[in-house]
């Protein structure tokens, strides 16, 4: 019978030695999955079965909050930007354990936005309770059909169709994540008459061809392994971005810290001066997003400033962009997509460095030490 | 000449081995100063010359941005407790570098408040001038008079009296404006009618034994030494705090970064389970602020996890409290003071830390490699 049990995984396995591997790879389809049947690029709208949003409670939101932990906490503070540049209502997002600890103001006028992939995190289902107790109305992203956080939220949720995930460390989870977001914010932006169809369809197209991009970031794997090998022999890696880069900063670092036991950490590339340029020497990788978006000559000059402290620059930069590329030991690209979609693609380096440095280590990737998949204990 | 400076030099140290040392003690005094001549008890009032802050305008408020970088950032995180709490205003922090790059959503009922020891901070100035620009009146609370930022805001700018800080971390600028934001959170609460003249007097009353308290939290100096050497010999440590506490996390980790050079990071505690924990061995000593506050039984949760996996816990507990402290191998004890008012006194055993490790370690305390003072260059 175990031969059969092992058999039976690396069946599912899809002939990659890893989970991770595997979920990392199926993100174009799970992207796809996710904007099927929701995307009308004719109507230039977005429908959201299962999710109750009349065109006057939109209209007369003061604010939205989101709740998350972890990796979907990360998806959130990517979601702010989309809803608050799409949409045009102010968005905090909040770490849930820290939301449901405080006294927070909250009202019907607020919409609170839960984002978990199990649906059953203990914190993000507390948090939830508490924004509904003070008059607003909930709502979620989640993964799995049926979960307490789903059927907790009032509002209704947006199911992301990421399939199983069975990788500790969140993949495509993390960029359907982002995609129902996206969604969302478009959504959002329609109801609140932010939006002009026409200008909505614009956003929707490029958000169909998303999938497409991906795989062609997915086609570099290859191209990142000396950054791994790099990296695997390091203690200490520090990811920087600026404002869209910013939340794939942070998730980065999680990633490598959750599967190789190596200290990442994640920095807005602005704050660098403030404190983590203090780290820097010939002993410290250092990852940074530097893609085409507002203010990027300023990501540049931190990369000029790590590599005059000796440090080592890994960037991900927009196709094309010689320049920043000359300024990085190794350079991946991302192509021509809309600042907004940009994090969905400028992760995948992020999670195959992760998976290659944890490789290279020999650690368990799908089962990282002291990590369950979720966190259903407070 | 060479020795007359040298001497000079010692002077002003006043018998401290180092700026930093001094800037420490000198805190009790720092905080004595900015609270001097504003708070009133016998009004139950908070008296701010220089704020323009008519009753209709605090009224009318929506929303208030907090803009700041670095520690001052550490600050604008505490005081939007304080200020939520108090006033019951939602309070937004932003990093400057961040918010100054996007489009951010800020309208004439946003009260922008920034915050900069220089007052010459050139990311929040930038982001100052933007939020004025959309219609904002804008604040700050800076500690040098006729700075750039005190300058630019029209509705005024709250001194602290720190005195001249010469070592490059930060220290009395921090709790100084801690105290700052805690004046203006009653101010707010009282203008807009959140607390009573009573209630305003108890906060004041307890505000004015933060200079007595700190004293305390100074003479235990001597008994984080067995910290500060375990800390000396390690590449990584790890800080978390709750609530109110976890700025004083990310504060206490910012300080060990910039001068001892060690990779220290602040976490929220209840985010542990979702990465940290992967880092968690018997070389990695974990720093928890474990004071009496809502949810602190979850963070002694956190304590029992670290110590389960090996790691070594420091950790900062309320006096009298046995069952916390008996959680850690050293810790240090905070007075009675309310919750919103701990972090003034928690972060002094954090300063210490970082002082001592830098100290043991024979880096320049006072003028760590690669940092400057005042960050006026974007």
């Amino acid at each position: 019978p175990r031969r059969i049990e092992w058999s039976a995984v690396a069946a599912e396995k899809d002939g990659h030695k890893h989970f991770m591997h595997k979920e990392i790879w199926e993100q174009p389809r799970a992207v796809a999955d996710t904007i099927r049947g929701r995307a009308s690029l004719e109507q230039g709208d977005v429908t959201l079965d299962g999710m109750e949003l009349p065109e006057d409670y939109a209209k007369g939101l003061e604010r939205i909050v989101i709740v998350a932990c972890g990796t979907s906490w990360h998806a959130g503070l990517s979601g702010r930007l989309m809803i608050e540049t799409l949409a045009r209502v102010p968005v905090e997002v909040e770490l849930a354990s820290e939301f449901r600890n405080r006294d927070p103001l909250v009202s019907e006028k607020v919409m609170c936005i839960a984002i978990s992939q199990s649906g059953e995190t203990a914190d993000t289902l507390a948090a939830v309770k508490i924004a509904k107790a003070r008059g607003a109305k909930a709502f979620s992203i989640c993964n799995v059909v049926g979960s307490a956080i789903s059927r907790e939220c009032d509002g209704g949720t947006l199911f992301t169709r990421a399939g199983p995930e069975i990788g500790v460390a969140s993949t495509k989870a993390f960029t359907t994540q982002l995609c129902g977001l996206y969604l969302l914010a478009v959504k959002l932006g329609r109801l609140r008459g932010a939006l002009t169809a026409e200008k909505a369809r614009e956003h929707l197209e490029a958000l169909r061809l998303v999938p497409g991009w991906m795989e062609s970031m997915i086609r570099q794997e290859a191209a990142l392994m000396p950054i791994a090998k790099r990296c695997a022999a390091a203690r200490d890696v520090l990811f920087l971005g600026r404002g869209g880069q910013f939340p794939v900063a942070l998730e980065g670092a999680l990633k490598l810290k959750e599967i190789s036991y190596i200290h990442a950490e994640g920095y807005a590339a602005g704050e660098m001066k403030h404190g983590p340029i203090a780290l820097i020497d010939e002993q410290m990788p250092v990852v940074v997003l530097a893609t085409r978006e507002p203010a990027y000559e300023k990501t540049l000059g931190n990369m000029e400033e790590v590599r005059a402290r000796g440090g080592h620059v890994f960037a991900v930069v927009s196709e094309g962009d010689t320049h920043a590329a000359s300024l990085a030991e190794v350079a991946l690209t991302v192509p021509p997509a809309p600042p907004l979609l940009v994090p969905l693609l400028s992760i995948i380096p992020l999670q195959f460095l992760a998976y290659h440095v944890a490789d290279l280590k020999g650690t368990d990737v799908d089962q990282p030490r002291n990590l369950a998949k979720s966190v259903t204990v407070e």
